[in-house]
């Protein structure tokens, strides 16, 4: 029996994440769902589209508001394999975007080191789901970067 | 003679969000200069996109990045007649852009309001250029949704 939890869209999200990883990007993976129905599926392409706002949250945002025909996904979930960052959480506001569940935090780079209310007040967030499966893609990105660079 | 100061800019940008009011929408334009040249031109497009990113900002990015082939906009200027958000200027802190020149403040959603430290350090940042025409472009689209909803 499938069951369709967290973990199912999130390894959904995560296998995206392993294709942009194949693809030489910094591997995150995102998928909207709707209804229990996968409305988008992205992943990071900033280097494919030489493009620093083609993170895979936006370009997820912007593919289900297409498919649904609204600028709002209040009834929609973003899965995404890392915590969003500061653009990406304030598309995610615009979008009014019913739920994020994501991954791996990012430290460094993550909306909720700049500030929790960055997201919008309707917005509910859920973090560390396979957030370890991410980590390990992660490091396995920069990995290979060192190896590239000899050190 | 053509001074090609911060004003001649802004006045482009200006036009830009004219033509985003006679669009129905909210009237806000951009354009991306490098060495004097302007090299992208765009204005709000959210409701014609059904999309909430499709703000002026980041379709300015884009547009530059796809121009000059990198994600990274060191030598860029962005002029843009009102304070950037949240998201537009994080989307500014990955391409590292120079200079953000803006119009009008955006108190309710200005990035400012969130946190001044969301800009890239290296991002310059000037306001209040042309701000009151901006200001009425602004005024005159809420005065043409209020006429609309009849009240």
């Amino acid at each position: 029996m499938i069951v369709f939890d967290d973990e199912y869209f999130m390894k959904m999200a995560l296998r995206e994440a392993e294709a942009a990883l194949d693809e030489g990007e910094v591997p995150v993976g995102a998928v909207m769902v709707s209804g229990q129905k996968v409305i988008a599926k992205s992943r990071n392409q900033t280097e494919l589209l030489k493009d620093s706002t083609a993170h895979a949250e936006m370009l997820a945002i912007t593919s289900a508001a297409n498919q649904i025909g609204s600028k709002y996904l209040k009834e929609c979930t973003l899965y995404v394999t890392l915590e969003p960052c500061v653009m990406c959480i304030g598309a995610s506001y615009w979008a009014q975007l019913g739920r994020i569940v994501y991954g791996a935090s990012d430290d460094k780079r993550g909306y909720k080191q700049a500030g929790e209310y960055l997201k919008h007040p309707k917005t509910e967030v859920s973090g560390g789901v396979l957030a370890s499966e991410s980590e390990e893609l992660i490091h396995r990105f920069f990995e290979s970067v060192r190896r590239k660079k000899g050190y």
